[in-house]
């Protein structure tokens, strides 16, 4: 692991480190802000899944999540939503190739060999950093925005029992229905689509629900309400009685200023399922 | 004035203009937040000044500053640092012309036809702003970082009664005595160095001092204390004994991970100042 820098940020340390990655064969990068208490021991630990076109710096700098995070104790860490290099396949689209990993394995060429964004984040990040950083790993949550809301609701759902709650910021909700995930699953998964549910929230939601507390904030006047399906999800929740809650925020579009706006919200839901 | 993008905000709406400038001779781009209450009258404003390279969004989006100006009640603006467009003067590097106006109006060619950052935002966009929108203009202070602390400081001791109170994040504080400073003065303002002392803070607290509260923070690990010389403008104002605080933060640095920090503070203190 190298690292790219150490800045000192409300009271602890937002760091960038890259690492070789088993899952993508190729080197990664990621942001992980750990707070002051981590000089002390093992903190508890909140991924923030990023969306279409972001590496691991946008929310890192523009969410406004550390200073919450200071407060509450606990680390942030921003994994980047692609692999990246030269040898990586990539589309002229930007919603499709490097920075739209969209959170799954790849079966189909040319994305098979590095777009394995599934793995990375629940098998080789976590490997690395559990072991490098003083994090808790029976203390993890997680939560996203966008594509990255997309990718927090499908894991927490598919790995029970490993992160206590759940949240989302205008997520992807249906996929399997939308020109966001139908493009990106036929190129990554191929067109059989019954592998393609296992990644949509809205169907996972019906199947199997979340087994701690859901939030979900979406703005009223976001402008790819046709592509994120938010319906989906709130009707899948209601329909399976999940503890949690939904919220549309009148006014609000799909940007940062819409995620900082209640990135506070979100940590201190986490935090209070943190603290069981 | 043209609006490029309003987004709803913590409540309020984070709007960037542009509009022709008389000063600069240019179209001219500003980042305005305004919070909710400005829907029921006019708000109190503070100006933030940004640093070397940065553009009107630097600041907009990582300072976090939209939070705690939100629950104050107070309008932030957030202008450009230098002109812009293709017949405007620049320079190779980095702290010359476009990104490096250094808050001065230039005297010298090139830089003489659109180098004026000083009448811009101490006249020109004052003007536009508050016949614009719902602020008040008998109720302003400012802020900035780095260069913008210098241009902060400065125009604030140049306009006494203007600003309720000024503060800076790591200003560049003798810029006659600096690389950061000789330079641009050299080129903008002519060898004649009788003319730079207006524009240098430490020399402007020594002589003139500012009528309200001054709050001075400065990164302890700062990359760039060479080039800042923070003793300059701390043993100035104690000199001049004038009210107000500043502080050495252990282990920041010249970042926006240092600026957000710490933005809660000087908001509270501007708030405190214009609340009178």
């Amino acid at each position: 692991m190298k690292t790219i820098s150490e800045n000192r940020c409300f009271g602890g340390v937002q760091g960038v480190y890259s690492h070789a990655s088993q899952a993508t064969g190729t080197d990664m990068t990621f942001g992980l802000f750990l707070p002051a208490g981590a000089e002390d021991g093992p903190v508890p630990l909140l991924w923030y899944l990023s969306g279409l076109t972001c590496t691991h710096e946008n929310a890192m700098v523009k969410a406004g999540a550390q200073r919450w995070a200071a407060e509450a104790g606990i680390a942030l860490i921003f994994p980047d939503t692609s692999p990246r290099g030269e040898e990586v396949a990539d589309d002229a689209a930007y919603d499709l190739g490097k920075g739209a990993g969209f959170y799954v394995n790849a079966t189909e060429n040319p994305w098979a060999p590095h777009f394995r964004m599934w793995d990375y984040i629940t098998r080789d990040l976590p490997e690395l950093v559990f072991k490098a950083f003083p994090l808790e790993e029976g203390l993890q949550a997680i939560t996203g925005h966008s594509m990255g809301g997309h990718g927090a609701l499908t894991i927490a759902m598919s790995f029970p029992g490993r992160f206590s709650s759940v949240s989302a910021f205008a997520p992807i909700a249906s996929p399997t229905s939308s020109d966001w995930g139908r493009k990106q699953f036929t190129a990554y998964l191929g067109e059989d689509e019954s592998t393609w549910a296992q990644h949509d929230s809205s169907l996972l939601m019906k199947r199997r629900g979340f087994d701690g507390p859901v939030l979900i904030d979406q703005g009223g006047s976001d402008q790819f309400l046709d592509l994120l399906k938010p319906e989906a999800l709130a009707g899948a929740m209601a329909e399976r009685r999940q503890g949690g809650s939904f919220r549309m925020q009148k006014g609000y579009d799909h940007s940062y200023f819409f995620v900082s706006s209640f990135i506070e919200d979100h940590i201190a839901f986490h935090v209070d399922a943190l603290r069981g």
